[in-house]
């Protein structure tokens, strides 16, 4: 199975819900090229996910999903992202609406809400596991487009409360599946509040009344994820569907094991799906391809040789650093204490989408004029992996990140011993 | 003026040729955008181009033509790089079909023809340029699709003697301005011959009966020059438009100052001036906008300074490479012998065009999700200065070839001392 | 423990087998600059290191040794590696030593000896094993000086039988302790035979009639490893002190999970340990030292945070390609088939000293003119881990290799398939 | 000649001091590993440099100097670089010294001082030009080990006004030639003074009372230049022997041509000789080696040969910041404005010193395990060579400084554009 490229050592379990994922893959292949080139998803994609049973991928048993874990998120984004990137990517988006649901039920069993708060929260968060479950897709809306020096995400969506409810106003610049998702799941900030304590959770419906989306945004890659983002103008939420208890946001996030809400592996997921995409395309080409006079493989030839080597080198170090995140984020016991994963996710996540992304430069430089094509498997790996590098944080920001954490840690550290033998 | 960024101690005649080339640039950055996304080389360019006098660039002034050098070129292309590298390279190959009179007459003039064959070749090379002077836009067609192991261009196309002239048939893979020109200057093998002494140059018009234009080829980028490269089906040529005495084709390369036919930096120069457009793009875009809570550029930022940075050093990197290049393919006398030229160039077209590449691709990164878009500048830049990582040979192999050239001629002189010594 | 930095899932036997090997860190540590100044492995280091039961760490508890496998080996080179590279070193090669008695016993257990061969071997190998495990130390020593272009080593040294024994004439151009092992375990070539299948094993005592030791060989690093190597001339070696049965050592290379006898890793482990502690150094005193105008410490710096930046992915990455060559060679059942996990070191070994090397060598930047010494901790980390880049086989070598069993692999496959589909 | 590597276009006159150098080389040469290995700056170097009136390289022909330029002191610098760069460093410091003398000339003529000042100014610039020329060793320190956040260089050392002079108290961390030199030109502030307006520079003799060398410096490599530093302890200097005009220092600066006092790129230089040298000998060493099998030279495999490209790359790179920092730095008239050329230089350090250090660096891992030695020509240049890496500041120091200076100066374009837009 391709997803067993990424994640070697499968479960029975894991290996059938891969099985479905393996399922819908021809179809996500054939119509990739079409997509991209449309800058279009596939509505169609969705009734296939649907049927497939995928919608409810990560969703416990218990409220009707087929029980995956992370494990098994990575290992179908993976395997989508060969076949389709940006589908991968949409559906990366609406698996991690599960977060919404899972980390509150995990903080209520960790004792983080009150009596009084805990009905509220498990009400909220099993609406979204047993609608994903459902079928329903749930698109994921964060981002924003203000950018402060000192935060990755800045929220300036806001909810005022109003009469059995909330009125969103706002503009989120980014989110897979817009236009084509039942509902957005959206990050606001609750009104009056200014830090991350007032940051709520809302279902809003695709066709609600103030809900548009923005223009197609024309990116590089990823064309076919419907990423355009949304616009909200005066649209009411009834209160039933948020989760709008301040704090509520924060204290989930301390139960996620890696970076916000954990799961951000499973995007470097897709982009390693495609890499590999890239890397087996160019090789068979290359070695079906031969030299006029000597009737010998291109791949062969000393150019093609050292290519070869260095684009295999890429693809193994961005399979290792992925396969190693996923194993301190799924790990039981933890490997590791939550702020270690944190960092090593800073790394992490720049050191695959870079590698990535050589990969698929260095298959566009093994093809030579004759393949340097906008389309193809090629052109499009190249293309699709760029935005890697920019998505969330590029791998520069990642390792300044990194460095700091390093730095303030070890003074601590010397500031202590140096304290503690002063005494 | 923009192309004493590239040369920086231009005389007063080659600022005034400079000021033509710059009085165009406007019009080409207005329509760069639109042409990349129709994938369309303007057909308006070439009256704007020819009415400012720039089709006969390098013509010698006793042709008619502007009197420009090697310099001038690379200053054109450099410069229209900055606005429309698409436009650039189809103006670039234009010109350098003047190599087709130049080197002949040179070669005239140093003996390399006999009496009887040099009226002929006369004749061929005035035509090509009293043509370019005149007006006429002679698109340059050399490159086919088949690989050999050993050559970097092989050539199929094959011409069979005919009453009053020849007989084409063959297909030609690349070659800017397809459907544009007036006529394409092609390269094709007289029957019989098997070796680069069979070589000969036709006038092709562009209307001529078995003349068709390839498909479009829908590279990622350099896709307003119209490169889709021609079939020539059965196309008759007159004998006065063509040079066909054999080894007329290698005795005229001799002449060269670099490779192949000279001139090739020149294409180089178009991506450099593409890299500048985009560097000065994302540093203007980075600077301009500010963070949200601090009211810094965002360019201040620690991130940020690191990019532009080490952009900075790539940026001057291909500069440094390409002048150098430009030096030593036009100093009088010649600081270096034309096996050190020649040898120089396999390491300074991968230099180039690598450093350019990654310019582009800093900029792209520095200018986060929002700005990695398909079109813009810094989209356009990348998609097109990923073509110049393939066009010609990539890096990779140009450090082979290199590597070659050296390690043979030690081992030769190591040996002429052995063998010297032992006398 | 230092080596869980390395192993993450120690059990307790193995942490157990780690405390000995802890045990022994402070005098290693308080030995290596010393060692490496006056470029001599300190005698002393073989009864601190027998005293500690070391010296049988990876022979079979049958046997009297301590029961290790690989994952113990690696685990106490890498924190040997911290402390004193050399010393780690000679470490690996006494006890890769123990596969010459581990796969032959391995290789009669698959029936790869017929019963005749069987008790002869069994001898052999049993008697390499109690010796190790008894406390005498087994170099190892393979490497000679004449390179083919097609293999990596190539043997000359001849071993020709004489009454009772064999009589051995080469010379050997690397092994570790020299004139401080007690045998030296040499592989010769038996007289008339040319191929792998005439490649035998001999017990040669360090003080044998006909030894004699190199000068000693002045490199850059790992100085205190003894790595003269040896000449023999005319050394007699009895019959029972060889395994000399054709055959017999190509037959055990096959038992072995990895490249050549396997163990390979556990000298890239040596290097990582070194350039942990590097970098652990370099950290604490940037952290430690402060500006002058603003008390802040020299690690905060944009310019330190980006190298600290860099060193700390280079680092990671060393240990992910480790990590995961250590887990390829030692589950069970196997995760992968032994050609896979011998591409994976093709580059792997490459991957990990390169990056190791990138840790010294950032080090040594962030450490600043006052910092670039000769020896000190990053200065003799700088030399040990160059010494990294080209032991065994260069990372540019290892990709070349890998390119060509790609595609070789992919050229058969693609063969069959065609033969296929044409029956 | 050697220089000519470099400096491509030298004058009759140039060439004649250049073979003075190339006079000197063959002993520079011979003496270069065994100078490494003692880590002793040879005496008679003194001598054998005086004798060739070298000593006076730099000194105008009206002070009884060879006239030199910058030219011919990279020229020197280099070539010496290529037999010894620990004597071609020493050699830079003392040309460096001249500037204490011709910049304070040009100072005057550009009316930079009072007419009071001047004939104290030009008497103390004359000293150093006549020493120079006489044949006396002056040289130069500046460095301390106290590091500032901002500044690259703090002075420590203090200057107290006396009877009669002054005395001098403080500790240099970094100066060639201790021990040697006839004087050590030292910057010292005078008390009183907080800024770089205090700076005044002193005559120190060598042998002057309270005048002691530190411990030898034991770095990694340009080991022979007698780089310990000294310590100053009350040591009396006539007044005569000083130039404390307050501001007198950086009045000087303002005159030099590229950062600092200028002629730093000569350092540069020393660096390129060097690789130059190691890139010669690995070449030639791999094409002497044959393989035992096919005959052929280990520099014709496809490893070589990709080590070979790419090793030869990085050399040019060198070369063309070098030489374009040297055409920015004496071009008449000045091809850019000061704060460019001094931008050209924050870039060009760190690219030149990388890429030499880069080919020494593929030169010994070309040179595999038994060239991977302390000495010899490959393994004292890369040790000498990852001096170049920290000295003065590294890479990527230098391209943080060009981006900040790129980003104030388009900040403030934009902001003067805006301003005067709003007008």
């Amino acid at each position: 199975m391709i997803a067993e490229r990424l994640v070697e050592d499968m479960t029975d379990a894991e290996r059938e819900r891969a099985a479905r994922v393996e399922s819908v893959l021809p179809v996500l292949r054939a119509m990739a090229e079409e997509s991209d080139m449309r800058a279009t998803f596939p509505a169609s994609h969705v009734g296939l996910l649907r049927d497939a049973g995928l919608l409810g991928l990560v969703v416990p048993e218990r409220f009707g999903g087929l029980g995956g874990t992370l494990r098994d998120l990575a290992a179908a984004t993976y395997a989508m992202g060969t076949a389709c990137p940006s589908t991968a990517l949409a559906f990366f988006f609406h698996n991690t609406s599960a977060s919404r649901g899972l980390l509150p039920l995990e903080a209520i069993e960790a004792g983080l809400f009150t009596e009084e708060e805990a009905p509220n929260v498990r009400a909220f968060a099993e609406k979204v596991l047993t609608r994903m479950a459902g079928g329903t897709w749930l698109a994921n809306f964060a981002s924003e487009s203000v950018k402060s020096s000192t935060a990755n995400i800045t929220i300036a969506t806001t909810a005022r409360p109003v009469d059995g409810g909330w009125v969103l106003d706002g503009e989120k610049s980014f989110g897979c599946a817009t236009g084509v998702a039942d509902y957005y799941l959206t990050t606001a900030k609750l009104e009056g509040h200014e830090t991350a304590e007032g940051l709520a959770t809302f279902f809003v419906p695709r066709d609600a009344e103030g809900v548009s989306a923005r223009d197609t945004w024309d990116g590089l890659g990823m064309r076919a994820s419907a990423n355009n983002g949304i616009r909200l103008n005066g649209v009411f939420i009834p209160a039933e569907e948020a989760l709008t208890i301040p704090g509520a946001f924060t204290r989930m996030l301390t139960m996620s094991r890696g970076s916000f809400v954990g799961n951000q592996l499973a995007i470097s997921a897709v982009y390693t799906g495609a890499a590999q995409s890239a890397y087996d395309h160019i090789i068979e080409t290359l070695t079906r391809k031969t030299f006029a006079d000597t009737g010998r493989p291109i791949a062969s030839s000393p150019l093609h040789q050292q290519l070869i080597g260095e684009m295999t080198q890429q693809l193994e170090t961005a399979y290792l650093w992925l396969r190693y995140q996923l194993l301190l984020e799924t790990s039981e016991p933890p490997l590791k204490p939550k702020h270690e994963v944190f960092t090593q996710w800073r790394l992490g996540k720049g050191s695959v989408t870079e590698a990535c992304f050589q990969v698929a430069l260095i298959a566009f430089k093994a093809g030579g004029t004759s393949g340097a094509m906008m389309n193809g498997v090629v052109g499009r790996a190249l293309r699709d992996l760029a935005m890697g590098l920019v998505m969330t944080f590029p791998a520069e920001r990642g390792r300044l990140e990194t460095a700091q954490i390093i730095t303030e840690a070890k003074a601590n550290e010397l500031f202590t011993t140096a304290a503690r033998s002063g005494e």
